[in-house]
């Protein structure tokens, strides 16, 4: 038949194949040892009590979980979301009394940022993010064609300077943060640093977006109180049960206060209709009676053994990081989560090192896809937590070897 | 702490919450006979064979259905959904030979809606929908802001002298159809009436979007070979597992050729990542071994017995319908589905009705909502496939007392 004529919106243009996703592919030989994802361990994820769970969902309430449901999700599991964030305010000395009417259920934590793009950003008007920042958040914005504009940031936050500069006078709707353990960086924004930028966007009168997929996978103490209990009128959290139960279930939360609530449920109808309620029982099935107080803490201890594994390996294999930083890799020691950041010798590229690194048998995500703006061309990105013990000590040697090598030449 | 200023995107001002689900609250009393709904029967789900796929699923690959995938979705569930479409098209004498790479597995058909109108729709470009059209369609166009449009629609189809006037020299993106016993009208496009759209379709050169939840569920012959398979390049393809097996496991997926499929794929990669791994298993496993081929039968066996009694307690109850249809309430035999589209004698206004119906114990859906311009004040939608044979009774001589009364008046 003849020819017919896509026409595609302007906005698919500008959206495009994830960087990382393209240069995980060139790691994806059999054997290599792998720093690069971005998954947890599959050995947390509780199967006996997920195949306990779809056997009671499916005797006590089949036509209920099997069923069309409402778009706010199931009451039971936003009832235990407003109770579980409530109590681990409290349990930091903060009052945050979260209504389960304000809690909106998620497929997976990337449909709340979806979700946000749609209701508060216009083309041309900004959406700030740290610097790096999480890229599938960028991903979820890019559509709805904002300015997406990073904000200087360090170890202890947000650049509150530059923060005021670049939200000021430029239509900025909301600042995007993920202040526990952050994805890519494994870094936490200090206490200091929090009520910084709690005072600075109250001041503004700018939106907090806060992002919160690790913040229960600390290692030694919890990180400071969430962003949002400071002021839940001035920004949206969001949550996943992807990284202490299991991602493949996809899901999620948000926490929206009214002025925002009714349009995020909208687009969500919209979206998919409703979470799945079959999934959504799953979860709330399997966190009865203490379990997740119970679960997470294997998570945690899992987690830290292996960032410690990967700390003693670094240190072992690049043994002049704190006399001759520049001609070394260095890195940080991440408090919880997921991810190491490091940063090669000077003069180095991360994604010119990534081939020569998987020839030797490792791979690793470059850091630079993970800024708005400004890319750091020497970071990358090591996940400690899929490997085994003895892998990362392989993996490393492998990197200090690939990285050696790159610079004798 | 200080005000903060929530800019919404301008997009959400058009967004509004469901009228249909909004309309349906009133019918939520206790006690009311409900053709309101628009969910499938629960009767229908597969309970056994679901239970037995999760134990299946989360003994043999646990890791695999926990864990994050592929945006494009479950390798074995793509290819056995373009074999069942290849299979369906060859039986009915069409060659489309879908090929697993243009399956895009969706969470639900719904986000199929959203990733279409996100790649396919700028403010201002036009989406042709038929008159009357499905609501859920227009609310994912909505956000972003295209101007839908109503093509001039009929039992047959569509009138394709008004969608060349209205699609020629208008920046038309395509035209969202759903031939096979549409919601809300039960209706379907005879083989002319698809043979013309697709003939002035691809003339114009413009894109079909062809949803099909309801194909399957045809009474007596199935309805005639889908428009996409007449000319694959030129359309997308929206289907569902909602009405087959279950929609709280939200499963749908789209066809589409390889002009838009990579948008698409971005488009989902950033809207949630993936669809639950576990809930494609689950879809897949329960589909194997020829159970859909043995279960969609008794689905259509009890859809059409709950259809028969509709058309059965309407002829009892409105006996001039053929005489006086001005008077009387007319109504369609849908062929397949799960609604039948009537209409209120002459002056009478369906709205108006609704609370006087209640008042008797029936409820329905005013037809009004579903117009995307001109709506029908007396169209109602009526849906058989909830209540018992013997509500489906009660129900139509409760509307046909609702009725009467309001012509006495």
């Amino acid at each position: 038949m003849s020819n017919t004529h896509w026409t595609l919106a302007a906005r698919a243009a500008k959206m495009n194949p994830s960087v990382i996703r393209e240069i995980l592919k060139v790691t994806e030989r059999p054997g290599i040892i792998s720093f690069a994802g971005g998954l947890p361990s599959s050995k947390t994820f509780p199967v006996a009590e997920f195949e306990a769970a779809c056997a009671k969902v499916l005797r006590d309430d089949p036509a209920g979980a099997l069923q069309y449901a409402s778009s706010e999700g199931y009451a039971p599991l936003r009832e235990q979301v407003a109770a579980m964030l409530s109590e681990q305010a409290a349990a930091q000395g903060q009052h945050w009394d979260v209504n389960p009417g304000n809690v909106l259920i998620t497929t997976g934590s990337q449909q709340g940022l979806d979700l946000v793009a749609k209701v508060l950003l216009d083309k041309g008007s900004r959406a700030l993010v740290e610097s790096p920042t999480y890229l599938g958040a960028v991903m979820a914005f890019v559509p709805m064609e904002p300015d997406v504009v990073s904000v200087a940031s360090h170890d202890e936050g947000i650049d509150v300077d530059d923060l005021r500069a670049k939200a000021q006078g430029h239509d900025a709707r909301f600042l995007y943060v993920l202040p526990n353990f952050q994805n890519p960086t494994g870094r936490t924004m200090s206490e200091a640093g929090r009520a910084a930028l709690s005072a600075t966007a109250a001041d503004l009168g700018l939106p907090l977006m806060e992002d919160n997929p690790y913040g229960d996978l600390w290692f030694d103490t919890p990180p400071p109180p969430s962003l949002t209990a400071r002021n839940p009128d001035g920004g949206i959290y969001l949550g996943s049960f992807s990284k202490v139960l299991a991602p493949g279930l996809r899901m999620g939360f948000i926490v929206a206060p009214s002025a925002v609530y009714p349009k995020l449920l909208q687009a969500k109808q919209a979206a998919d209709l409703h979470s799945p309620g079959f999934n959504q029982r799953l979860i709330y099935e399997v966190s009865q009676d203490g379990f997740l107080a119970r679960h997470v803490p294997t998570i945690r201890a899992l987690y830290k053994s292996q960032r410690d594994a990967m700390l003693h390996a670094l240190a072992q294999h690049f043994p002049d990081a704190a006399t001759q930083p520049e001609q070394s890799l260095t890195w940080n020691s991440p408090a919880g989560g997921m991810f190491l950041w490091a940063r090669l010798p000077v003069g180095m590229n991360a994604v010119d090192l990534l081939p020569h690194a998987v020839d030797k048998g490792v791979a690793f995500v470059p850091g630079a896809p993970f800024y708005a703006s400004e890319p750091d061309a020497r970071s990358i990105r090591l996940s400690f937590v899929t490997p085994s013990v003895e892998e990362i000590h392989r993996g490393v040697a492998a990197l200090a070897a690939a990285i050696k090598e790159q610079q004798g030449r």
